[in-house]
């Protein structure tokens, strides 16, 4: 009979294999957005599919089953601070999810993504949502099944959320969005009343790409991304990947006349990267070496771009060493004015160009329109209807046709509902911890306008980063700030900010 | 009862997965030389081990030798002209040599490369041989293991080349390398007292490395490489890796101040990796999809290398657009003389260095070495001396150190005898080939002086590419040419293109 140690190493080196074919498929995928040719794409379809096969048949195993339900026996009652209590919880999880999964399930919902795709571009170019609709049915049922599969109470949506934030539920999410809305609807409609307070135009002028790529660099290697065990690239659409502890991977779009699009989506994609950078070795090559969940990923992101990124004390900062690098297109602007350039806020129709104040009003829509589809109270061919319903409602805009509307999202054409809310979780978790870390570090802006990120990378270190994914969202929350999440300090950091920038003290009722 | 058809199905399902995960573990590696951050080393070293052994595993399984055992009994007299009847052939080849080894001395095989690269590397610098001896001997015992392994009749060598150059023996090559020394030597010796016909001191100005390598690839672009199926990056060592049929790369390394470095570099692999983009797209993932071996693999490179990139219509085509590119170095040099000097050769100490004329010098050296070390009759304290000795009678030098003799190729630091032969067996199959070649195509240089070089291509496509591994080498070269491997065409051809070069002529015994 093996020893609970000895069980642990066989689970241990399961798990390192399956590990490291799942890597193996993130460098497939980064060298397919970077590097590959195009005759590459259907050898690395087979590869990535073959890779992702053998890591899923190795996952979920009886073997695994075995030693999880031995291993639970032996271990239970020990606290999740223990790697080895966590690392069982955790992988339980993710087996039980994988399991419940019945295969052919698997295989449909693998092929519904590839063979959706290309129509939802195509009606997304035509703006004919007539023609994607029957895939976006076909993708609803698909999720309902997973949902079904997967197990629920009340609301098919709580399975969803249960594979990429755990712990969370629909009902914690409609409160927080209720309470979001409520506030944030109106600080919207007061913005736009305000609009002229506040001009970007020195955005959009020209900045050379090759130098908003260097700067952009050296600035995220001073917050703290380590470039030795990172590299930086450019693709089509920016994204991190981690294919181990050493080699955390960025990259970034540039575009001629836009400062923001390289600067910010660099500052955002290290602050994905900071985050694996910082996981404990002691839990590499297993399951718990990640972000505790796409959530709680998007804080670590949206808090180095936003919360620090478009602060004043940052600004203060770096636009000295800016402006000395762009001399011609700053001429003229000062280092507040830039500050307010950036944190122009207006409503827009496209989710990704959202600003920070009205990009959460662009998810509870989506978060809201899953679930009725999802519950069957919204048909899809009437999805449009609504969405632009909704739209003029939060955001105060005419829809003008479905490709700024109900088809600019890729999300739908893939079988992955439950993916928007995760974007909003991470705003409010990143002006959560901020809150606390600014009772923690009391001098924390004067630290930041000398340049100096490391009390915040450390406290994020010791918080968030080491622990992985041994904490649920909400636990990870209680633990950093003695709260589960909540959204009142993202709603009053934006109340603040945004009526300091606009000017709104005085109209707020 | 599964019929003939469905063993093939169940057989080529199992080698795709096996080509999927082989293939994937070359992205891999090629990211390692290319772009792999300095902190990903530990966590790739994982991935590549967890990729090879899973291929490993299920290449060598039980399964695999039943379906091979019960397909030969049904395609039993077939032709090797049917795909199914050469993988079959291939596949079972494979399969025994991978068999063959016991998994305890795959696995010290594996540790013995490691752990002797780091001190042949110090040995090397520091010029100490004794250093490196006491792990050359551990690799010699290991070859003579896996000699034992794999099986011989009479010479362990044997074993190790049909790994490499199935169907060759090491008789075939002392013949051919006994053919090789009476031709070369004495002309090596007399091109040696004509060393200032040629003078290449143009090779050495100083060339814009970009402009270095976005005109060799303009090159190889023109002489075939399909770039949309391949993609060109900078490595410390040159070379080329095919991820898959539309996804065949090659990298090179650039000098400021030598020309030959960067060029034909790519040409060289350029070469190789038109061999791999004319492979016959049904054996792909499958083990026929590869080249015949490594020495009609050298054949291609070194064919593009030399045969026709340093010829005198390869330069009447290319030297006026060169010119264009690099008017400051070139200047005052025609063309004639531009393919004198890419064409000067002269005994020197560096194999890699070495000209189209003593290159094999180096390999035969390094042949009849290993073959001593491997019977016992040399030992391993009394190679440098063996070394030295032997280097002065084939190319007439000194060895002034083991830096620049016994310990310059990494080769030795790996278990890796029964490699260099296949550097000699691709030059002379290159010869042969192109002797072939111009009976078929009578006005060939005519062509290559009109940059036209489709004829060339084609006439390698069908006559050696698409095949892949179906055929050994010799059976190659018969179908191709007629006869099996031997060294007179490639004899002949130096003498014409030395004895020219170097006004030897008159001199000729």
């Amino acid at each position: 009979m093996a020893n609970t140690s000895e069980k642990l190493q066989e689970l241990k080196a399961v798990l390192a294999e399956v590990t490291d074919l799942n890597r193996a498929a993130l460098l497939l995928e980064w060298d397919q957005e970077t590097y590959m040719p195009r005759g590459g794409v259907e050898s690395r379809a087979e590869q990535l599919s073959t890779l992702l096969r053998l890591a899923h048949v190795r996952f979920t195993s009886d073997e695994v089953g075995r030693l999880l339900g031995e291993l639970e026996d032996e271990l239970g009652g020990r606290s999740f601070d223990s790697d080895e209590a966590s690392l069982v919880r955790v992988t339980r999880r993710d087996y039980d999810q994988a399991r419940k999964l019945p295969p052919d399930l698997v295989a449909e919902v693998a092929r519904a993504g590839p063979t959706a795709r290309p129509v939802w571009e195509r009606a997304r170019h035509d703006e004919n949502f007539g023609l994607f609709a029957p895939y976006l049915e076909k993708n609803v049922e698909l999720n309902r099944r997973i949902a079904d599969a997967i197990g629920y109470q009340d609301r098919p949506y709580d399975a969803l959320l249960d594979r990429t934030e755990p712990g969370m539920t629909t009902d914690q999410l409609e409160a927080i969005f209720a309470e979001l809305k409520m506030a944030i609807v109106p600080l919207v409609a007061d913005i736009a009343r305000h609009a002229d307070t506040v001009d970007d135009k020195v955005l959009y002028r020209a900045f050379d790409p090759d130098l908003q790529i260097s700067y952009a660099l050296e600035v995220v290697k001073r917050l703290g991304y380590d470039i030795e065990r990172g590299r930086q690239d450019l693709s089509t659409h920016p994204f991190e990947t981690s294919i181990g502890p050493g080699d955390v991977r960025i990259t970034t779009r540039v575009s001629r006349d836009f400062f923001n699009e390289c600067f910010f989506g660099l500052v955002h994609e290290a602050g994905h990267a900071m985050y694996n950078q910082g996981i404990a070795h002691e839990i590499d090559r297993t399951p718990l070496w990640d972000g505790a969940s796409p959530g709680v990923h998007e804080s670590q992101s949206r808090l180095w771009e936003n919360l620090v990124g478009r602060g004043l004390p940052f600004w203060r900062h770096f636009y000295p060493s800016l402006t000395a690098v762009f001399p011609e297109p700053l001429r003229g602007v000062d280092a507040e004015s830039f500050y307010r350039a950036v944190n122009r806020a207006y409503p827009s129709f496209i989710r990704v160009e959202a600003d920070e104040v009205t990009y959460n009003m662009h998810i509870l829509l989506r978060f809201e329109l899953e679930n009725e589809l999802l519950e069957g109270t919204l048909k899809v061919k009437d999805l449009p209807e609504a969405w632009n319903a909704r739209f003029k409602s939060y955001l105060g805009l005419n829809v003008p046709n479905d490709r700024e509307g109900a088809l600019q999202d890729i999300h739908w054409s893939y079988v992955s509902f439950g993916i928007f809310p995760g974007y909003t979780i991470g705003n409010l978790i990143g002006a959560q911890l901020m809150e606390k870390m600014r009772v923690d570090i009391p001098d924390l802006d004067a630290q930041v306008e000398k340049g100096q990120f490391a009390p915040v990378l450390g406290w994020l270190r010791k918080s968030v980063h080491r622990h992985g994914r041994k904490f649920t969202p909400n636990e990870l929350m209680e633990r950093a700030t003695g709260k589960p999440l909540t959204a009142a300090p993202w709603i009053s950091y934006v109340q603040r900010k945004y009526g300091a920038l606009y000017g709104l003290e005085a109209a707020r009722r």
